[in-house]
């Protein structure tokens, strides 16, 4: 890191220390959070508040998901009542699966618009990571999230300070924050990697409590290895996508794809390089710069890249921090009310990639409750593109659990992406394109190309016994509840 | 009609009768209609190919919903082999459910990329009602709907010219077309009821087969009078709007709605007089102009009306056409990809309000598939405003058929809107505000609000029994397949 102490603060701002500043969150607020893709949360205060003597039953409001400081501690200490948007740590989990936190998942895109507008809570105090700040500026760190909204809805401000984090990474941020209506007009952005707002964040003075300073790295995810099973998905993947480049007039001359969070993600993103686009240029337009796009990055696969978090794994935040300025040439990263906003993922025409827990007969997604009834981590950013895209594509592998249940299923039991939405799926054993298709022709590619041969004569069964009662879709709820594909 | 004949057309246009256009249109063609909201589709060429000899084996695609010519006489003549995005008609909807025809509804606001970018069929002809045509342009009748990408997309072009539409509703239409991506910009729209178009299509001359003249008049939409239980939601509806524009910082100047296709939302619409807006102005942004907002135009009581249909009865339509300058003046008609678009109403901040089949505990809506299996008329616009509005509410009766049926469900059938995407349930008997609030505070305010007080202890039961098992989501497939109130 070549980053100078002294250029981290500007001006007089009152200093505080973490202790103090759990002191300042009162004990049943509402907070609001940095953080997004693990990375860029604050650490100190919410470790105070963990570790502090008062109790707490605070709301928690952060961008997206933040680590272990605030989803396991904070929530191991009971000083969590309720928590929105987005989780995945397996304290949080529980406490949402117990209902010991009141957890309810929202869309990314919307939620800046909801805290603003008080739609969730009245927020109290918002807690933010910054690796630069002023009397009322402040320079995000790994992610932006929604910390432009937070700043602006709460009637407090607590900076974390965090000298682990880069100063440089001011380089990546583009911060622009659309007026609210009546007064909201179009968000000026005409290319996905265009910069049309500055790196600060700005706040009224008067609401900064005070800085805490803190030199503690981010608990970012950790990606496995992709599998034969990422890699046959992958194959397909690359081989749906050449042939619907060469089709889709809106693809003749530039490609801009998302990818979902996670390790499948990861995969499928850095399987890019293998796909053959032609003279097309290949531009990532989405919410998370995981590990895959690194490669990309760096060998010129694609043009550039934009989001609201580096939401990379320790090695490759490492990669990154040592060469901050040459990946900042071609990555951006914005609010997440702005990286997946539906007005920019229609205007530039995104193919959309993200998986899902299971998908059904008809193209509808479960991809955030087990069973309709457990909580994995939520829907995230996913419906901000699946819905918007150009070409809606969920991938995931036709079996789960070591191949002894099918993801291909008569009926979901929790829908968070419709048949309206979905246009395409893919599994390691094939590709159905759904689009112009009815729900019954829908039925027999995705068991035709998409599940498992093992389970296509049981997913036949119950398209022919679902069909006894006829309709436009052969639909028998008791016997898809009861289905199993053995 | 104050319409001079001599000025429907100008320059040199092939003319066709209604049987010469029926022969041109390839009998396994892909057709793309004008139409929206039972107004302003053909009616002389689907009439000629219903009763042609020749076996026709088509795909229509109409704008959205289409009158009797189409979807009841083209259907009985077993023309159609396929069709999109919506009906509503008995033979329609009967032969979709009895899968003659593979259906499949779509979202309104993304249908005309869709079509343009081929995903759901390689178009051959546009069948358009025009009220004046030239070499190179049309002016739409009583609906723009999808026309603009149709007549872009389709090989081919006729146009009906109905002289039973007056030439003077050039008045309402403002037309504009985004380019497609990657050259896709802002829509350059600020306020719901500006103009930033032309009221002609323009389509390349080549394109045009020929018109054909006709003077036979829409079969439009014929509204119910409100009833008691319509009445009591619009009462509901009426106190949950005053409180929220109180509370609402999005709300404090400016008050944009929206209101479902069909005899609620219409009646619902009619009741926005009854509502203390106090010195906001209030607009209408949404799909159709339906008879309830006619009163409110002449009343003053809202500002304009933004819409893509006039979709009016007969009686309505009498009124409009005596008028048609007075309330050009204050309603406009968009392309349907811009009246539902996302980006505008989200910058817009429309109050989103749309009824459904039903609805569960959760908050996940059924508009489209009774049982999860019978099609009723398709998703259309609802989607489009449900997931993009500022609040989005969805209002029902609590109870069907004739009371004897809870529209408050444990698990509906089929999901159209999710959890993530309804913000608000109202029915007859109250008002249940699910934001900020986990799937199992939604279930009680849904059940404690909102229900029919005769069913609330068969839905309680539900959540007992169901809560057994745990999770964040208390949810028993088998038990909600086989769940009634009695």
């Amino acid at each position: 890191m070549t980053t100078t102490p002294e250029s981290r603060i500007a001006g007089r701002v009152p200093e505080l220390s973490a202790t103090e500043a759990a002191e300042c969150v009162p004990t049943d607020g509402t907070v609001l959070t940095s953080g997004f893709g693990r990375v860029g949360y604050p650490k100190a205060v919410p470790t105070a508040i963990a570790e502090s003597d008062r109790s707490y039953g605070l709301t928690v409001v952060s961008g997206g998901s933040v680590g272990e400081e605030i989803d396991t501690a904070l929530v191991e200490s009971n000083s969590v009542d309720r928590r929105f948007p987005y989780q995945a740590t397996a304290a949080a989990r529980a406490a949402a699966n117990d209902n010991r936190i009141a957890f309810h998942d929202r869309h990314i895109a919307g939620l800046a618009d909801e805290v603003q507008f008080r739609h969730l809570a009245d927020p109290d105090v918002a807690l933010i990571e910054a690796v630069a700040v002023g009397e009322d500026w402040l320079i995000p760190s790994t992610s932006i999230g929604q910390t432009p909204a937070y700043v602006e809805a709460a009637e407090e401000l607590i900076v974390e300070l965090n000298r682990a984090q880069p100063r440089s990474l001011a380089a990546f941020h583009d911060v622009y924050r659309p007026a609210p209506p009546p007064r909201r007009g179009p968000v000026p952005l005409t290319a996905p990697c265009e910069r049309i707002g500055d790196p600060r964040i700005r706040f009224g003075s008067e609401t900064l409590l005070g800085v805490v300073e803190t030199e503690q790295p981010d608990s970012p995810y950790e990606f496995r290895d992709p599998t034969g099973t990422d890699e046959a998905i992958a194959a397909n993947l690359g081989a749906f996508l050449e042939e619907e480049i060469e089709r889709n007039p809106a693809l003749a001359s530039a490609v801009r794809v998302q990818f979902g969070v996670g390790s499948l993600g990861n995969a499928l993103a850095g399987a890019l390089s293998d796909v053959s686009f032609g003279d097309r240029t290949v531009t990532y337009y989405g919410e998370v710069f995981q590990d895959g796009l690194l490669d990309l990055v760096e060998d010129g696969d694609i043009a550039g890249a934009s989001a609201t978090s580096l939401a990379l794994s320790r090695d490759g935040q490492d990669r990154l921090f040592e060469d901050v300025e040459r990946y900042a040439e071609d990555v951006v990263l914005r609010p997440a009310d702005i990286s997946n906003r539906a007005e920019l993922v229609s205007r530039f025409g995104v193919v959309s990639i993200n998986s899902a827990l299971e998908v059904d007969v008809y193209g509808h997604a479960n991809s955030t409750h087990v069973g309709g009834s457990r909580l994995l981590n939520g829907v995230g950013g996913s419906g901000d593109f699946v819905r918007n895209g150009l070409v809606s594509i969920v991938a995931l592998p036709a079996t789960a659990v070591e191949g002894s249940v099918s993801t291909i299923v008569p009926s979901v039991p929790h829908v968070d992406h419709t048949e309206h939405d979905i246009d395409v799926v893919i599994t390691d054993h094939g590709v159905a394109d759904l689009r112009g298709r009815s729900p019954m022709e829908r039925a027999n590619a995705i068991i035709g190309s998409c599940a498992a041969p093992k389970t296509r004569e049981a997913l036949e069964a119950y398209l022919e016994s679902a069909g006894s009662s006829g309709g436009h879709i052969h639909h028998d709820p008791e016997a898809a509840a009861g289905w199993e594909w053995r």
